[in-house]
């Protein structure tokens, strides 16, 4: 157990932005949420899954919809709050701890705005390792463990308790609710036990993503590339360098789609890679058609010269830019892991192949 | 008190059909379902509104969706006591009674289904007097009682509960819940107690509707005109006569939308009836634009040889038809009942002019 202040908040912002893979939503967003609430009710607890008894109840919270349309419509926090709270409700417990849906982008740092205003830690693990589109898209699938009962909440008022057949009905229906509420809303989702958590999410990785944060930081004063301070931290690959030329986006069915072109510079001169999103950069092709990564391997954009994660919604023409590939968590590689993550799934005509099998 | 058995349903549902101004679901989906729950589990007392305690809870419940669609996909019937049940539990109450949304249509005889299985007793009202399309439009919200917490299911063993900021926005979420589920869904809705059932509700709605279905029914061995009987029971007036010569249809955002237009024969011959839907007849409008009866009015179509109602899901090329107009109750015509389902709600360029006043 140690302490998350709001100096921590900046750093796990920052790594989650790397390992968002370009999506979960602005970081900033969720990083001034949980800073507001942190600085009006006192730091938050960050516990290791290990701490957990295996019968504590953890819920984990989170935002849903377009990245895009969050960046215009600033959640106050106290839907989320509400989202918990009404799952909780629901199931007749009160929960031990909240925790983060994904470490990318905006989710990895919303549950700390539940845990400061209710006084519970938040568990040191999420449920992706980096970020995904769809709900369904957890490691905790994986074992099986429901997604519903769930809580959806928006900042007009209105909230929903959903359970499903299953964790593909369980998104189907909470993305047309977060396009009736204005494309974006919150979520308490996938109550686990503390046995569940140790079993089934990925440990650690508020930690990593802090890790990564301040690596790329105290790079500029170390005066080491910041890529270089990455690929000290993680298995990081260089994929590409160049400058964005052509963005391509809609927001359509509640997901932030599109393509970017990035042109080659140095030993890509002369080539072009084109990156698919949907929400999250899922893969990225050479212009011969050659994949060079793709889901469930992360794939992130940094400025070239600062070493900041750049998310889909602050892609412009342009910026010069180093895409990086990192591996997925195992259970991902799997064949079902793939079967809900894998590119085919995505409607990628690609067979999946781990990024340290290409390079 | 008196007993509902099998017999009184097919009257129900006759008059309901009559009710339910061409919407509110097939009546006779509704019928098969609560035939089934009778023969199974005895018959159902329905009670007068006078009979409950004003402490009471009364849960209605009903069908959501689109008529066309669940022509096709014949709801089993265990779904909508699972809403009721879901909705008892999340308000922790034991509900007393069930009650039929609209008495039009399908959703007029629901509420047996649940009844029936439940071994509780149907109130004598409804919450329309007739059929509407969409949630709010019921008088209950008149009196500013929330259709929320609600209760959604379908068959595949999806639910929620749906808590919104007031009744339209009950309407839009369960809607597309609604779309997503398959275009259609099973409701328990507006719990009440028994003074606001009294005091919002329509009352003794279903014995109307089954004096309506008698008085149809035995017109045929009393030798006098089916229309005739509806006449002396209700305060009908005959709108037009004539064939249908074009029906348009499109099931669109869930609803089945679509115009008839009528070719008039006898005092009508040589002008056309235009007739708008949206699940229920709204406005008939003759080909001078004139228009003849509109929302909230009723406007039910029946079928000139035999008297039977005709739903829009029904109307077909060349029947002979004979359209018909009813007031609607009181309190749909002040300004308050008119802003929510008057013709301007639903986006004809009309003045409301009760039917009495026309004719």
């Amino acid at each position: 157990m140690r302490e998350i202040n709001v100096d921590n908040l900046d750093d796990i912002a920052i790594g989650a932005a790397v390992l968002g893979t370009g999506g979960g939503g602005n970081p900033y967003i969720g990083k001034l949420m949980a800073r507001e609430a942190i600085k009006k009710y006192g730091p938050v607890k960050l516990i290791d899954p290990g701490e957990l008894d295996d019968s504590d109840v953890v819920i984990p919270t989170g935002m849903m919809g377009a990245p895009t349309v969050m960046v215009e419509k600033l959640p106050e926090g106290q839907e989320v709050v509400r989202a918990f709270q009404e799952l909780e409700r629901h199931l007749g417990v009160a929960a031990k701890a909240t925790m983060s849906c994904e470490v990318g982008g905006l989710n990895s740092v919303t549950p700390f705005t539940v845990a400061a205003q209710l006084g519970i830690p938040v568990v040191d693990a999420d449920m992706m390792g980096r970020a995904f589109p769809e709900l369904q898209m957890a490691t905790p699938t994986i074992y099986g463990i429901p997604a519903t009962p769930m809580a959806i909440a928006d900042e007009k008022g209105n909230h929903a308790i959903l359970k499903t057949l299953d964790n593909r009905w369980a998104e189907t229906l909470a993305r047309t609710m977060t396009i009736d509420m204005g494309c974006s809303s919150m979520i308490a989702i996938f109550s686990m036990t503390g046995e569940q958590v140790k079993q089934s999410c990925v440990r650690n990785s508020l930690t990593l993503a802090e890790n990564i944060g301040i690596a790329i930081r105290r790079s500029r004063s170390q005066g080491i590339e910041p890529i270089e301070a990455l690929r000290n931290l993680t298995e990081a690959f260089v994929i590409w360098q160049g400058r964005v030329v052509d963005v391509q986006r809609r927001t359509a069915t509640g997901f932030a789609r599109g393509n970017a072109t990035i042109a080659g510079i140095g030993e890509y001169y002369g080539r072009r890679l084109e990156i698919a999103f949907q929400n999250e950069y899922l893969i990225a092709r050479a212009d011969d058609n050659e994949v060079l990564i793709s889901t469930p391997d992360l794939i992130t954009i940094l400025d070239t010269e600062t070493g900041e994660p750049i998310t889909t919604e602050s892609l412009r023409y342009g910026f010069p830019v180093t895409v990086i590939g990192l591996p997925c968590d195992d259970r991902w590689r799997t064949e079902q892991g793939l079967s809900i993550v894998g590119p085919s799934y995505f409607g990628y005509d690609a067979n999946y192949i781990p990024i340290e099998a290409r390079y």
